[in-house]
């Protein structure tokens, strides 16, 4: 089975980075597993301008590449060479849509955010060979990443910009992204994921509503913002937006990537001691909360932020909430520049 | 079929006051209708000492006793003549749960907020005899009620205390009880509300999940103060509390309760003019808003207060967010008590 949706067309161009077979945290190994990435901008000859970013739930690299980098933004590949990696299982990188059977679809390996980061670290030493990379940044999935990446290898980030996301998910967190699956595979048509292409359409549906309804404030429904996107109505809004947004994605993927933002968290590496997890951190780093996110609360990043040793606690106010990690506010747009900015030029 | 929930075992002792054919705002006849309720206290000679509290969204008569009424607290027993009434469909009153054939289960007429407080308008003034309340109050759909009250009937009430809800749903209100819905008739077994006693527990739980994601706050689930109630994880807090109280419910009643809270709207009575609607309200008014409340938040809340002629908006903070109207935190209880004993003095 191949999705349309996860095509070069849609989201290239993009590169492939083979690692071979890779052994995932859980045990099981991904036989044949890569990477796809994009990268902008070119890499100084001392290895020390370079960037990561790695994508978010239902997101790919084209999605960043369109919201956050520019000559006129902070991730400007006139100075920068910014790699934007996909996590496994968006579709991209390997995913149950595009595995091999037996390990496809429903079988596919569970992955963790860990399983990404050193995936990822194999992608910058060997392919670019990049030691310390001047940024890592992410949003939601991509803060979770982020945060894996500077307790992980902290000799390896310089500066980590999480946006929007926690180092370990909360009991709430975990309770919401539970809601989200359950959409999805309560769908009768979900067979224990072994469903037809676009059967699980139902499914997807409400996994849209259910992430509509928390992912935005609920000013921007109340005000109504949609409005200068083109929408009519409320519902013509959260159809021709959101359920646009997840309906052509594939729901095995979809679940891979939920399950794998519900597990995340970086005291797996401390035996569960999260301020020694997060103490680890070396990097110069900007804790940039979304002040209005219902996904992320800014309380809940903000008791993170004071466990992080060189780290700053950065605001953002969107009425798009959490989703306004798409770009599609202007204000939220110019704001993280800012931050970025003032991160990239310190030392 | 009866649901043996709804026994005067388990929510009694309560009244019946039998409305007749009583007919409703979208056309139909409800026949043989009647409204459950129970008393406290004794209404004074003059008849100005009754209070009318309705039932919000899937809660009965016995919740707001347990939760509100004591010689200890505003609502007096001793001071006061206090009706507690059931909304229509909550399965004490007329319910597609307790209708007979063919006007029963999925057939049972939509009914409006307007219905009920044209009902229990007939139960106050033909029963009891009393031309004016000297309080309206309720939580949640209670609020929703109450405003109708007010509006509707502003010479039949010298006060009122809508708390955590809004006389006009918002548009992102409406979307959230709609994922609720949703929970609900997606389940194979509703068969289109015809299912069997028992089969739709999926959906039922589903259901519950949604509710508790945002019902409680955040903080509540990652403090986690439910821990004082006897649970142990999330998951068993989440079902021993929230699936508990709502699996024994009838599916239908709950459909019937969720449309009738996402339709409510007072400026159904003006032509859609709000400001025109609130403007008529000649009760004392206190707006009572929950400040971590996510169902019904404050700024919602106060935008309709400022249209209110005698109001002031109070606040209660707690970290059972909406569902601290449940009486669990002592906090919440002690400061809607001043607030209801304040407005009970004022004239």
């Amino acid at each position: 089975m191949t999705v349309p949706y996860y095509s070069q067309q849609n989201h290239g161009p993009f590169e492939t980075f083979a690692l071979g077979d890779f052994d995932l945290e859980g045990g099981d190994r991904l036989r044949g597993a890569s990477l796809a990435y994009a990268t902008f901008g070119t890499l100084a000859a001392d290895g020390r301008n370079a960037i990561l970013f790695p994508s978010w739930y239902s997101g790919t690299s084209k999605i960043l590449e369109l919201a956050y980098i520019g000559s006129d933004r902070a991730l400007d590949p006139n100075k920068y060479f910014i790699i934007l990696v996909n996590q496994i299982g968006n579709g991209l990188s390997s995913s149950p849509s595009n595995a091999s059977a037996p390990f496809n679809a429903a079988r596919f390996p569970r992955i963790t955010i860990g399983d990404d980061v050193r995936a990822q670290h194999r992608l910058i030493s060997e392919k670019f060979g990049i030691e310390q990379l001047a940024l890592v940044l992410g949003g939601s999935m991509g803060a979770q990443q982020t945060y894996e990446w500077a307790v992980r290898f902290p000799d390896a980030v310089a500066r980590a910009a999480p946006i929007g996301g926690t180092a370990r998910t909360t009991p709430h967190n975990r309770l919401l992204v539970d809601t989200f699956i359950d959409a999805i595979t309560s769908d009768p048509a979900f067979d224990s994921g072994w469903y037809k292409e676009g059967a699980v359409h139902r499914g997807l549906r409400r996994h849209a509503r259910l992430f509509a309804v928390s992912g935005f404030t609920q000013t921007l429904f109340n005000q109504p913002g949609w409005r200068d996107l083109g929408f009519t109505t409320t519902d013509d809004f959260v159809t021709g937006f959101v359920e646009n947004h997840f309906l052509p994605q594939d729901p095995n993927n979809l679940i891979l990537l939920a399950q794998k933002w519900r597990d995340a968290d970086v005291s797996r590496l401390t035996h569960h001691d999260l301020p020694a997890a997060l103490g680890k951190i070396k990097a110069r780093t900007s804790v940039i909360a979304i002040e209005e996110d219902v996904f992320f609360p800014l309380a809940d990043i903000a008791a993170e932020q004071t466990l992080i040793p060189r780290s700053a606690l950065k605001r953002v106010s969107s009425v798009w909430g959490h989703l306004a990690l798409f770009g599609t506010d202007p204000g939220y747009n110019r704001t993280i520049d800012v931050h970025l900015t003032e991160l990239l030029a310190s030392h």
